[in-house]
């Protein structure tokens, strides 16, 4: 572990749109950057190595699943998640409030936290800020999110601004029990639904307790991406430019490219993985559907810009083949597709804003992505 | 293409065990070797890189799989299976009998050949000796089986001999329908169930045919080693020393090392694949079930001598939990584990049958198999 301050250096901005560098006890992130999600401790249907080729720097790993299986006392004995799981670069880690808060039926809030039964035996557990903050720490996450209420969506005001509160409290509480280390950083969640004075008050709660981040949740819930974006637009304002802004569980290439240009530096989403196990390919030309009968004879990759080992050696037609077949190797390939695309798609952003031509680029990417897969043969 | 002669070079031996080398359009292949098992084009859970970097030299395809879908013709079109599933070096795909004799009642056999239904959708096809020649070529084998007729176990000893004279006059058959190419060869298949008579006979009717090498087949279909052994024993002293000898289908570790023992050169079998996805682990103390509560905590490799990717980085811990998660994970690291374990197996007895010291190695080997997993912590 290195010695060195949690920190975020801002380099360069074009617009709105900013280019950083978030430095953590096991390295750096170059943003704005998308990280892969690995639930479960694995990127699903990559190995490591595939992650790092892919040009992944940091990962996020989930409190939820992992308490409950193998423990966070399982990987803290086995010493901590990146030894674990073989990833020795940065890792972001989510407190477990979103999934809980998925449970529904098996789930009870109160001030002091949440109780709830696991998906996977039924068993009683308890998630308190206090709890999530330990948690995290066994794992050794080199970012930890405090453990907020997500707000459902829709919800009233009312229903919003007493969900946003106690996430508050709670965030408040989250700090006090974070540990700190050289390296390791906590993020405050900014929630108040689609209601901008709520998220304006929510940002000023958490800016008065004081965070290495600021991540904006409770999006993406199917509000839709213009209720989300006016949201972006009426939070990030508030936001310290000096501290990076992590955009939860978002999302399609072109929500990448808008958040982006409103100053966002950090995302997560399983849409890149998933996808590329149920056979929906990223392009530069929008998404492919592999399964169509029209790629069985294609002889050309799924992109042909493309520098992943699917697209560097494989065609359509086999890869179609795979999906057919049912072979685990078409979502290993695909996801393989997919997150170096994610990943490609990040760094042509990263370099737009350097040169600051984001504008151009974005508007460049936004039209490819418009036109659609390329003709058929 | 290297425009060389298909041929077998004897290296070496040591008792009745051969080290030899197998040449052919596509490269090389030193043996006693184990082909890995690419059905579907495609060794499962496993890409390319990975069989390579485990050591395989040549991969077993299968024709009835491939004929049915993609469809030979198909992957002519797409440049032959080499190019199809980026895997360049020597193919040996089997003739379709085994598979299509598995279907029971979907098939119906007559002199000329086999009719059957396709499993996936019902279609009507028929795979006679000339048919498998063709698909064969389509899919530019650098070995191809003849079409026979895989005796059942038990039968008698009539029903052994009129399966296997059909067998060997399709041998026949196939011989004159196969297209020769430089570096190219065709296998003839040993037929007569467990009676060293109808076995001899078989054998002497495939050497007055002529053929680049001689597979022994009907085996490992549930006779159980002893009788498989004594099968061997009866049957390879016929076959003739200056060609290749492939035992289809087999097995397990202990298997491979009893028929090197007796002068076998070519395995393949699912085994280590077909384990890797079901948490199956063969290391040199045996086979470990990497489901078992046992390892949870478990920090050590899986086999600490190992080489390969999972026993380098990870933990049986770690391998545990993507068991019991279900990830894609487990089944990827730990196929890519067993595959390495057979080809350091065979690398481990080639050096062996170099050295002269084959029966020590063999002995060793048996014994520490034997000897079981590795004690728990």
């Amino acid at each position: 572990m290195s010695a060195s301050r949690f920190r975020f250096d801002l380099l360069a901005t074009s617009g709105a749109a900013r280019r950083g560098r978030i430095t953590t006890a096991h390295g750096t992130v170059e943003t704005p950057a998308f990280m892969p999600v690995g639930t479960r401790a694995t990127v699903k249907a990559m190995t490591p190595d595939a992650v790092r080729a892919a040009g992944a720097e940091m990962i996020l790993a989930n409190t939820y699943h992992l308490m409950l299986r193998p423990g966070a006392e399982a990987i803290a004995a086995l010493g901590g998640l990146h030894r674990f799981m073989d990833w020795p670069g940065p890792i972001l880690t989510d407190s477990g409030g979103f999934q809980v808060m998925s449970l529904a039926k098996l789930r009870k809030i109160t001030e002091a936290g949440v109780t709830f039964r696991s998906h996977l035996d039924g068993s009683e557990h308890e998630l308190t800020p206090e709890r999530a903050m330990d948690i995290q720490h066994q794992l050794d996450a080199d970012v930890a999110m405090v453990l907020d209420e997500c707000t459902a969506f829709p919800a009233t005001e009312a229903e919003a601004a007493r969900s946003m509160r106690l996430s508050m409290a709670w965030a408040m509480r989250s700090r006090e029990a974070f540990r700190e280390r050289p390296g390791y950083g906590l993020f405050g969640i900014v929630q108040g639904g689609i209601h901008p004075d709520l998220r304006e008050e929510s940002v000023r709660a958490l800016c008065a307790i004081g965070f290495d981040g600021y991540a904006v949740g409770g999006l993406a819930v199917g509000e839709g991406q213009n209720r989300m974006l006016a949201t972006l637009d009426s939070t990030v304002p508030h936001l310290p430019a000096d501290r990076p802004r992590y955009l939860m569980g978002v999302g399609t290439p072109q929500d990448l490219i808008r958040s982006v240009a409103r100053g966002l530096d950090m995302f997560d989403c399983v849409l890149p993985t998933r996808s590329g196990r149920t056979a929906k390919g990223f392009t530069q030309r929008g998404e492919v559907n592999l399964r169509n009968a029209r790629h069985a004879l294609d002889p050309r990759p799924l992109d042909a810009e493309c520098r992943c080992p699917a697209c560097v050696r494989f065609s359509r037609a086999y890869l179609h083949h795979l999906f057919r077949a049912e072979e685990m190797l078409a979502g290993m390939l695909l996801t393989a597709h997919n997150v170096t695309f994610y990943q490609d798609l990040m760094a042509g952003l990263r370099a737009a804003i350097e040169g600051g031509t984001f504008t151009e680029t974005a508007d460049r990417w936004e039209a490819d992505l418009a036109h659609g897969d390329i003709e058929p043969l």
